[in-house]
């Protein structure tokens, strides 16, 4: 290959128009895609980059969803804002890896990632104490929020665990505790170390989701006189994954700091709620917790992978991180040094979409976003409610819709003709929603996430799709 | 913000001049940028993205380093072809969360991914035992790496650490064994809840970097019968980050085969020196490992983040990561699901870029990207072994040069002097290389990733640059 190729100039006209006619009919394109096999042959001789992309549009395209359209509930999933779209092209052209700080790299690309930092705190609301850094999602956040958490507990115990691992606590064990923690929270705890359970603390009564203080604080009083604990780390799901629920922070918070344990607020999907002066109550109480994680690339509208870590320990923070290397050496100054913050070293410039949403849309633009995707889970709610094929679990909250499917007369169906409804509902293409299990029955569960769902646009469409697809099972 | 907006398609046309235009002027944009500060401010009101892609032009875009280019020679880093240039751009565009198995998904993209693990893995030359995943970098991958062998490591002993965590081994350690292992070995054993300190095995009389199979024997040997130890991991550096150098794999596999010890090869910025039959036999023995490591965004030359896991121990590695949740149940199918593979659970369709680049130039492609590197570096060791002002520290080894400055006598400058003159050097704009410690003395090193580099147009400007580097120091 030529290094004075210029295939790039060349091809990008027809990718551009290829791009541009895609988001064009995100709309009416169908949600899932129809897979088929991919090849896996590895071409000797080099074809070039425009025989790549006419073999991408035959052989991969027409098998990838159109997830980041207004109907793909599933799972939780963003679209992507123009000026994210544009940020993250950028971030590819300019290809940064933002490791060390601004002038190590005579590039002021970590300085943009500090400032986008700064201006997520602000639209969150949270004071200036919090420092953080941009991760590559949820999972990542959470297992840096962990090892931070780690590193804390182990400073109580005059041990260095970052540097001497968790057997210098001889013995002692680091014990989680949670209601209905999130997977990537297990999976976060696997990685560190700690192994994947999570100490189950009752719900409130007549809840399902929602922790109980009184019980977290009769659990850590067991713990703070068990002396093989070397500390207790309180994670709390706002909002919990199948249904939105959110926590009393103020007074877990307060249980927490009664028992001198760090509390972690795993913001996940539902974080940007805050920026909604007409949503943020759900996470009151969010500034109290020690750490705090979510996932950019869902409700914010960044491309994959965006997250965000957020402490009010920074010293702690770094200390968990920080390693040196001869040829880092210069990197090490008090400047913000994503290597001394992160569990990965090289890193993509992805403030830059941030940063770009940021500017383009403000305050304002992101409290939209959240407005009226929270409008549209409740008016999908309506829907539930009065339809005769589906009831909701609970009343929608922010923007999820937990619900299953009833017989005509109101009567629970069988597990496996419940599956068989949302293949169904699925099959359509139009929509894409999530089976879950809820109370150890399959339910469905809808996220709305994408900037582009409108009721107006979209509501009769999944009706619809729910309404043939129960149809069609039940044929 | 509009759900209907058109912004993309209106800024598009903009954003494709802008980019391309740099991307042609990419030989004669100064390297690094002078940095500024970034403002921090949210903005309340939407300003749209054309305000925002104003902004960006003239308050980032200046301050942001062309390390894309041809002679950004510092840390390691590569640029990105036309070909993974179009792919990322898609990948952006496309949206993809590639987490679970693709039917879950409606979308074929973790086929995509399994079949480009499968194509590196022959552009490799490695066996098909080896399953893997696609990472966020060189890191991530160590640390996945290092929680497959610690799994390994639990199941001799009767124990799932993944579930139950370090404290399961009851006191026992895992040790895991170097010489000069790279930074992200330490960071990835911190994160894993082992500590930082890896077991330093002497190198071969002689050398600096090269482990000494025999006494990495003595010392496994000691540690075998130390019932303290649950096992031990070795980690091989293919190469060493300041010099390239790779081990003798064979013979070290023989000696951790003795002692049923996990192998690791990190092969981190040099792995792709497989696909040049010039320069595999730097890595001649690599098929002996039990888990092999390296970035993507370096030699292979796609945007970050883009890194690769392999293993031949495919079901330690699905027991070390899979943790299950009631909405994800359905992607637990014996499909290739990369959440139960992965570390992190949301992930960017990274496979995209790297399967436009294989299809784009093929194993032909990615060897003359590793020929012309590595002729670039052997020339550019030939400049520096006639020069007056610099001498080599070793034979150039692949892409990599590692040397210093010295008097016009051939003696040694004083360290400062040494720092300055690297400032120098680097403030010509034209060139930029890491400054590193060699043996305890400053030393400077280059390595050459980049797909644009070549001997023609760059050899003379960067021989060029140190040359004035080199007087302006001693003004």
């Amino acid at each position: 290959m030529d290094p004075h190729s210029t295939d790039l100039s060349k091809l990008w006209p027809d990718v551009s128009s290829y791009i541009l006619n895609r988001d064009q009919n995100i709309r009416s394109l169908p949600v899932t895609a129809p897979l088929a096999a991919i090849s896996a042959e590895l071409p000797t001789k080099s074809a070039g980059p425009d025989a790549a992309f006419q073999l991408f549009k035959t052989s991969i395209a027409p098998h990838v969803n159109a997830a980041c359209g207004p109907r793909y509930f599933g799972f939780i999933t963003g679209g992507v804002t123009p000026a994210a779209h544009i940020g993250d092209v950028l971030a590819t052209s300019f290809d940064q890896n933002v490791m060390t700080a601004s002038e190590s790299a005579g590039s002021a690309a970590a300085d943009v990632e500090e400032a986008v930092v700064v201006m997520l705190r602000d639209l969150l609301h949270l004071p200036a104490e919090y420092e953080g850094i941009i991760t590559a999602g949820g999972t990542s956040s959470n297992t840096l929020a962990l090892a931070v958490a780690r590193q804390w507990v182990g400073r109580k115990n005059g041990v260095d665990i970052g540097e001497d691992g968790l057997q210098a606590l001889g013995g002692k064990a680091i014990r989680v505790f949670g209601t209905m923690a999130h997977q990537s929270i297990s999976k976060a705890m696997s990685t560190l170390g700690l192994g994947r359970k999570v100490v189950q603390v009752p719900p409130l009564p007549g809840t399902v989701t929602q922790m109980d203080p009184e019980a977290l604080d009769k659990a850590l009083s067991l713990e703070t006189n068990n002396g093989g604990t070397a500390g207790c780390i309180v994670v709390v799901q706002s909002g919990e994954v199948n249904t939105s629920n959110c926590d009393s922070l103020p007074q877990i918070s307060a249980v927490c700091k009664r028992h001198n344990a760090w509390l972690h607020v795993d913001g996940a999907a539902n974080l940007l709620a805050r920026a909604s002066p007409t949503h943020a109550q759900s996470l009151e109480g969010l500034e109290l917790a020690d750490s705090i994680t979510g996932d950019c690339h869902k409700w914010f509208n960044v491309p994959y992978d965006s997250g965000l870590m957020l402490t009010r320990h920074p010293a702690v923070h770094s200390a968990a991180i920080t390693a040196t290397a001869a040829y880092l050496a210069a990197t090490t100054t008090p400047a913000y040094a994503p290597i001394n913050l992160s569990l990965d070293n090289s890193r993509r410039f992805r403030a830059l979409p941030l940063w770009m949403a940021l500017q383009a849309y403000g305050r304002e633009g992101f409290a939209e976003i959240v407005d009226r995707t929270c409008d549209f889970a409740a008016q999908l709610g309506a829907w539930i409610r009065q339809s005769q094929q589906y009831e909701l679990l609970q009343p929608p909250c922010l923007n999820t819709v937990l619900f299953r499917v009833v017989e005509v007369n109101g009567e629970e169906v069988d597990p496996e003709m419940a599956k068989r409804v949302l293949q169904h509902v699925n099959a359509t293409r139009k929509v894409f929603f999530s089976g879950t299990v809820w109370q150890g029955k399959p339910a469905i569960r809808a996220a709305i996430a994408n900037w582009r769902t409108n009721v107006e646009d979209d509501l009769q469409i999944v009706a619809q799709s729910l309404t043939e697809g129960y149809a069609a099972a039940f044929l």
